[in-house]
């Protein structure tokens, strides 16, 4: 038997979302590794293992996987929305720094609906003109990396999306970002709030600047901030496509 | 009948990569409108018209799906990508402008895998830190925009997604952005040439940014630009998930 490891998405949530290539590497899979509430989406069967594991173990649990699949299993690491961001991938990258051994193994990265595409289509069309995309927790990187990039984005006239805006263990860095950018693009821009895209619990929320405060977001909501043309239109808010 | 309109993403070209949502909603339809090598991906059924149409007439299309589902047609606007990333999302709410009528319609956008989640899942995980999307087009935006965004974009240490790097009508474009680029990062930053990702044509190459030429793109390239941390492992290419 030759092993192999995909790492695929799962989508924000709701199974409609799951891509029909990350199905059927499912369906091959003898083991399925992850953080414990996406392998519980994964439904048991004869044959496949599931290895849920803790949150902030992203390095072992990427090993372990490679072990897998270099003792013959068909692996799949699973990630919510896309396995390239803020997810597994990088993660099972680092892994392989110095080990040829797994650098020859079969390894596939699968991609999947990451969290600010299904928001944004909630939402309207926000993300419909240049964009950047900027995970806010400071677990691995200095906020003040975050804060540049902030600023940044903000002169380039970027629409943002947030990723892990605010946990309990870091609850005033999302406070300060939006001080930063309550500072740069004025109270008037539009924020939206997207918690739980996609699932039974969504719900989504948009505001002004001005009005947002830190406690509308926890770390199932994805943050979309406008750029300096985005507007409602009816029900939606979007980004035109041009600038004039 | 009561009509309907569906904003759909088909994903970048294989049809592993539609999601059961989209498949969902095709199954469904009366009508799908799109640009016509995206309507060319719908298989033809009883019951169902294609309406193909010509690339840059977008604002048109978006209205003529509307005043189809606005007689109580089920109507798909079919994008290539996600329909919220330089596609068709943002083309339907424009339309929707100072219409209250169409505004009362079913509307929905419908998530699917952009270009640059596949092109990165290919390459390795180029997009796994902070990155920005940038459509290099200058047919709706002056080209001094773009050239802000991407000194903005190289200061923040963004990796970088481009769309639409270069046509025949704009030749010079993709020029002057590596050119600005080299100055920003210089010559060692990775940068990766995605070609029809996800179909039989699909061709990756990374290089250098001192490597790299205008002519390694064209308009199905979406290109990737890491971040000053990029780098290779084995056969892939990956941004570390820490800043150190």
């Amino acid at each position: 038997m030759t092993g192999w490891l995909a790492i695929a998405g799962l989508g924000p949530g709701d199974d409609r979302l799951v891509t029909p290539e990350v199905q059927a590497v499912l369906a091959e899979a003898t083991d399925v590794v992850g953080y414990i509430p996406y392998v519980a989406r994964i439904a048991p069967r004869e044959g496949l293992a599931l290895h849920p594991s803790d949150n902030r173990v992203e390095l072992d649990r990427a090993r372990a996987a490679l072990e897998m699949a270099a003792a013959g299993h068909r692996v799949v690491i699973v990630s919510s929305g896309d396995p390239g961001v803020f997810a597994m991938a990088s993660a099972v990258f680092e892994a392989l720094e110095g080990r040829l051994d797994w650098q020859a193994l079969d390894i596939r990265v699968l991609p999947g609906i990451t969290a600010m595409l299904a928001a944004a289509a909630a939402a309207g069309a926000p993300l419909g003109h240049d964009f950047c995309c900027i995970n806010l927790s400071d677990n691995l990187k200095p906020w003040e990396v975050i804060e540049t990039r902030l600023r940044h984005a903000a002169r380039a006239d970027f629409a943002m999306a947030f990723y892990n805006p605010r946990s309990a263990s870091r609850p005033e860095g999302f406070a300060k970002a939006l001080a930063t950018l309550l500072q740069e693009c004025g109270p008037d821009r539009l924020i939206t709030f997207a918690r739980a895209v996609s699932t039974p619990d969504q719900h989504l929320t948009t505001v002004t600047l001005g009005e947002a405060t830190p406690e509308m977001a926890d770390m199932r909501t994805v943050v979309i901030l406008g750029n300096s043309a985005t507007h409602r239109v009816g029900r939606w808010v979007y980004s035109p496509r041009s600038v004039r």
